[in-house]
């Protein structure tokens, strides 16, 4: 089966040269990105979270780049059928297959072509992200301060996915926009919620925007209400666009992703030069998740201190009231960046670390290599908690994880007893509550705590 | 409490005359027709459906209207808080009072003022319903042929109440837009769904006509989907409206309102003028409700015999069929209005006998008097088993009704036996599965069928 | 030649009644009504003023109004070509039609219908041109005071329309919309002028109202630039539209039309419940037009006095002061209708006694009677001159005038010796100016004063 | 005077590094570049074309990139005071202000930061255009063929004015839009005159693009009807944007820049592989002009041949033909578009030697060492006549040019005998009509011809 695409936006534009590098004939690892990250998209509501099992299953899959009298079209073969309705593709989708295209482009033209940019220098860190979200079009100057990260598990209970929707309803009743890392779960309910609240207030000009990277994509594709798909280069600059984008962030239940990014904005706001960031974060789940975020309270005030624990509010089966906690804090965060003359659209004079944007990659050595004892600042300590999590993330549903732990066995994690035992306990509540895969798949677990 | 509300759209635009007609003080009927409808409309999302206990809970809720720098404002006391986030009015709440205060006025000063205005007259109530949607804005010249009436119960099961959903999502993955009565249950939940696809297809500019009229908002609130509002002055209007905006039909589960509407329709499509009118009309479920649609088959084939079956179509449990259905048949109906010159966006050739427009007021006397029995043309059958049913909506949940009932008793409705004992059995069926009012209430029947 | 022309607007909507009245064959009065507006607006762009000439050289024109799939559409026969470009109808000309078809409907249906309409109250009056004009979708609202009223003649000479288009350049950089006759001349040229000023801004959604009235319609067919067309039913309602719909006045040298509007402003502005209106009035032209202004100053000085001249103020070839001083009043409009609770986009409070809303029929006998002695109020004054003028722009360019002059030779007006002295004066300048008629045809008075 | 302006559009978005590079502080050259273009933007209107003059003028202004909470802002002190309105830019001045910055940022990081880019080489010569004006949006892929690229002088008689403006409005009235070098006279009149045509075809979205570079907008500041301005790096890129952008081509009289414009399209579709390329080349000018055109016919005619005289065509005075003529082009060059599966947006097709793309510096070596014999293919001559010409355009209002001249004397041009002759008495009578600066200055040749 073979169809042809039509861009959509101002994704037609793409200049000999750009064609050329994403010919099937060329080099090819720009290809293999973009026809992975292009099928992944196209799989959206499949439910399998399993990269290995999309990938295999799409063997047949392939995408050319054409051009054509209004510019370029795409060309699919044996694309999944599931994209489609009557033969014609799901215009979500074909808005996310342009923006998979527009920001593998631009990221590659921008990383091989620029040799002033050091990748190692904070500052150019955050430039590139500022580029791909300008790029994406992803940051709006003229809007005051209404876009709430949402974050937590793509595998959540029913009871968790419906709350998440009313969190969403209450938001956009207040018409706050939602930017989530745009897969199924806790980052797909807020986006529904909020369409409905939105609709309810006529709001036009919605934003959801979806923040993801090639390596989680497959795992979890963009759902369809997302309509500003963004495709960072790794889950580190992922982290700092959502924190310089949002202004405001809620956590909801989740596993170890989860578990990431509580210790990666807790590391970022724990840094002296951000005490006077206003950024409202919020624990909050329907009733039946109150254990849960004790657990999380616990684990945090036992690595991290009760200066972490004072950086968030948990709140239990309101979601009115999360919702105007964060409304009112809209104000403050206006205020801040006016009197800092910061932008209300990107957070620059958020000072992020390097240990938080340099990519950490997870194999063997690198995890077993992690300092995980007591002898550093409670921020260092948090950004090496983020490392370790992030590793089991990728041993769990990333296609280079899956492929390290098939071939070397799981992960070996090692520290300071105490601090093994309740990470230990946490991620043991992560598998028995099912938020470590997908319901239907028994978790194996990708890692050995060695304590 | 008191608010003020500001207009939206162009409802500022009242003259003084228009404005003095509503004040409270002036000769009174409109007002109070007015306030009783925007009270409806506050209480949007309310958990009841009888409006005497609405009217009685908000005994103290009055609103006027009064001139401002940027034309109208409306002034509210002790509205329903329910209406409100954080003080302030839900926009598509706002929408409706507007759209209340849009029609009640025109139709008040098209009808007093005209004298040329002859209501018995077929064509001028035709004209009456064109003008009212037109002015209301609900007639769109530019659009194919893409309009889908929803019809079905407001009091339905959970599962059914699901499959409105699908139904309407893949009806909005294929970009129909949806008509229904405006209320809860089957009202509501096409336009949820179709929301959903109309975003997975980025559609903008999506279509969800509410037509209700006064004695039935209070009843069935408009669910704040609804973005085209039309307050019609009574129940044959508001029929005339839908068949005439209409493209296409579905029948979802419902109770004796949704009996009314089938009779109503396929008493019109039997006329021998209609012969060539392509009007797909499809009753569907979801496997629950496969037997409901065998005893209303059942009731046709008996009362107005196969070739009225022949008009309709049920399928079961098949969401992507029906809207393939329906989207596959609407060149039918675009090529039919151009052969025959009629407009797409308003059926001006379909054919409506009198009996099926002149109102029908169901009080005690006329309800005994209506002629039930075999010896009339099958499609005058019909015209008087739609006012049979028409009654009983009116007993049921419309002030009036319940007023005529609470003094005289249950109505009586007599006719052919053969003929009462089909009736009284599918209004038994209705009765126990909980189609009559929202499930909470017990049913006391409105009526006595005498066999 | 046949040619058929699509709807614009939402004008594609006539119900089958209204298309029945605008037939060929019906009773016809309202037919020749809308065939001769149709004819005048596609005869746009002519170099003719004279009504009689333009109706017989387009003999053969007619016009049907036809149903069709969309809606309806407009059948030509022999319309003038220059409406045309390469067979194409322009589609500002167009737009024109629809609009005339819009009015003529309404206005027929609103005064035909409606027995409560008592068109010698003046309530009921004023409801007639609001009703008009909102239905004309000419009220705006949401939008601040912004509405600037340019008076002045159809027949001016190149340095005066210069001028206009310098005026309007500087109104279109404040942003500033305009209101005027819609003929040539300085109905144009200000639009014109504007449209650059606007295109220099940015200015989006930029408004150039044409007010007209079907007996000058052929005489001064709107101007290309017009993009909100209104035709009022006649000369009274038409002014009347003027000073409740502008924010401000500024007139341009012109002749008795002019004349005409001058003394209806100054008439209702010297009546005290208007004392604390602010409306801006500015008389202006070139240098070469500074004679004619003073002209036009001696004579309200010496017929209405210092208090009328007060009301006024006269600024010579500065066009950007004009705007200044218009651009600093807005505020004050603005303040003022909050104060009193009046509408910004229809100037409900301004007082307009009857004498200047009944029509005035200039025939023979009425333009005799006329009381132009001092015996009277100074605003009772201006209202009869008010109606001298207005008979003498109807025997110059009106078809009935023409008529009537033709079979009775010229309208004899006689008054006060030294009241008809100074109107002779004046006149005698217009002719002397050319100011009469279009250049190129001699003018011939049609009236003879008496002194 | 210090003046704080806002971005328009989105170019508030500039990165902390992007912000620092144009730092008055900073290196300078790009803080240079970027003072004076914008000081050129908002010189628009000037009376000058002597960029000279313009920069002594207003040697105290200076212009800051600030960062704020919506972005940026610029800082503007001692701006020129025909930019403001009431203290308030000009919304077109502003939006081209805006366009400044974000070209010359945009090409300053590809340029300096894109080692991979080889601009000697044909194809990345062509890419940077490109990525130019995809940047700055001008390219629009969902269009039909319908840009007219309009060439001609600044300096041009009223006559002549008046025509382009003509030709212009009967542009509009077709849906044609406009493409020039965005100055004065014959870049600006058919802007002028194609807004009033698409205002009375109401057609929204029109395109003014006016294409300019560094050393020429002081000379030509953007007339303020351009809505898409766009400065290329330089005089041939901008060539190559006008003819890859542009469906067709019209030359009014002009100068020397417009003799080079003419040799620059000849020589290229003079080129074997533009063989079958459909580009329309119309010459056209009121009566007055016909002489001019007789002229550069007879030039090109004995210089380049009756094969180049065959690409183009001359119509003198009927502006309604020259545009029909495009209009009826316009399907030609989509059909060819489509078949040889090239853009609408940008003709990749069109071949384009290096010799039309290097830039020319015109110093006095390089005008003296220009090959101007006829021993070289015709499209050779052409290029070496257009290098010639260049240079005389150069030292007549560039900067530069005007100091090398100031230190070194005229530029000595010489060549075959013959050709230096026609040459000779071309330029001659350009000066005659004054052609080569605006009127009110004398002008003295920049140039001696070796003959």
């Amino acid at each position: 089966m073979i169809t042809h695409i039509n861009p959509v936006g101002s994704m037609n534009l793409l200049s000999q040269i750009e064609v050329d590098r994403l010919k099937q004939s060329a080099s090819g690892s720009l290809y293999q990105l973009f026809r992975n990250c292009a099928l992944a998209v196209l799989n959206s509501g499949s439910k399998t979270d399993s990269s290995k099992e999309i990938l295999e299953r799409y063997r047949n899959f392939d995408i050319n780049v054409i051009r054509r009298e209004r510019g370029i079209k795409l060309e699919l073969f044996n694309p999944p059928e599931h994209a489609f309705v009557d033969g014609e593709i799901i215009r979500s989708i074909q808005d996310h297959l342009f923006s998979v295209l527009r920001d593998i482009i631009y990221v590659n033209s921008h990383l091989q072509a620029n040799p002033q940019l050091n990748l190692t220098a904070s500052s150019h860190i955050t430039d590139l992200v500022f580029s791909i979200l300008r790029h994406a079009r992803a940051i709006n100057p003229g809007a005051d301060p209404n876009l709430i990260v949402c974050w937590g598990g793509h595998s959540i209970s029913p009871a968790e996915y419906q709350y998440t929707r009313e969190v969403g309803n209450e938001l956009g009743l207040r018409e706050l926009n939602i930017c989530t890392g745009c897969g199924p779960g806790a980052m797909e309910g807020p986006m529904k919620g909020a369409a409905v609240g939105h609709a309810k207030q006529r709001v036009t000009g919605s934003r959801y925007v979806g923040l993801t990277e090639p390596s989680i994509i497959a795992a979890e594709p963009p759902n369809p209400i997302v309509n500003e798909l963004v495709i960072l280069p790794d889950i580190e600059k992922r982290l700092e666009a959502f924190v310089r984008l949002g202004h405001g962030i809620i956590v909801f239940p989740g596993g170890v992703g989860t578990a990431e990014e509580i210790l990666y904005i807790l590391g970022i706001m724990m840094h002296p030069e951000n005490r006077n960031q206003p950024l409202p974060i919020i624990l909050t789940g329907p009733k039946e998740s109150a254990s849960y975020f004790r657990s999380v309270d616990e684990f945090i005030g036992s690595t991290l201190g009760p200066d972490a624990q004072a950086l968030y509010e948990i709140i239990i089966d309101d979601p009115a009231e999360v919702a105007r906690r964060l409304k009112t804090t809209m104000p403050l965060v206006r205020d801040y960046r006016k009197s800092v003359g910061d932008a209300y659209s990107f957070n620059w004079s958020l000072k992020i670390e390097p240990e938080f944007q340099l990519p950490f990659v997870p194999d063997h050595d690198n995890m077993a290599n992690l300092n995980l004892h007591w002898d550093q600042a409670p921020q260092q300590l948090a950004a090496n908690l983020r490392r370790a999590f992030s590793g089991i993330v990728a041993g769990n549903v990333k296609e280079s994880g899956l492929r390290a732990i098939e071939k070397k066995g799981p992960f070996l994690i090692n520290g300071d007893p105490k601090l093994m035992k309740m990470m230990d306990k946490l991620l043991r509540q992560f598998v028995e509550q099912q938020r470590m895969k997908l319901p239907g798949s028994t978790y194996v677990p990708c890692y050995r705590i060695d304590r």
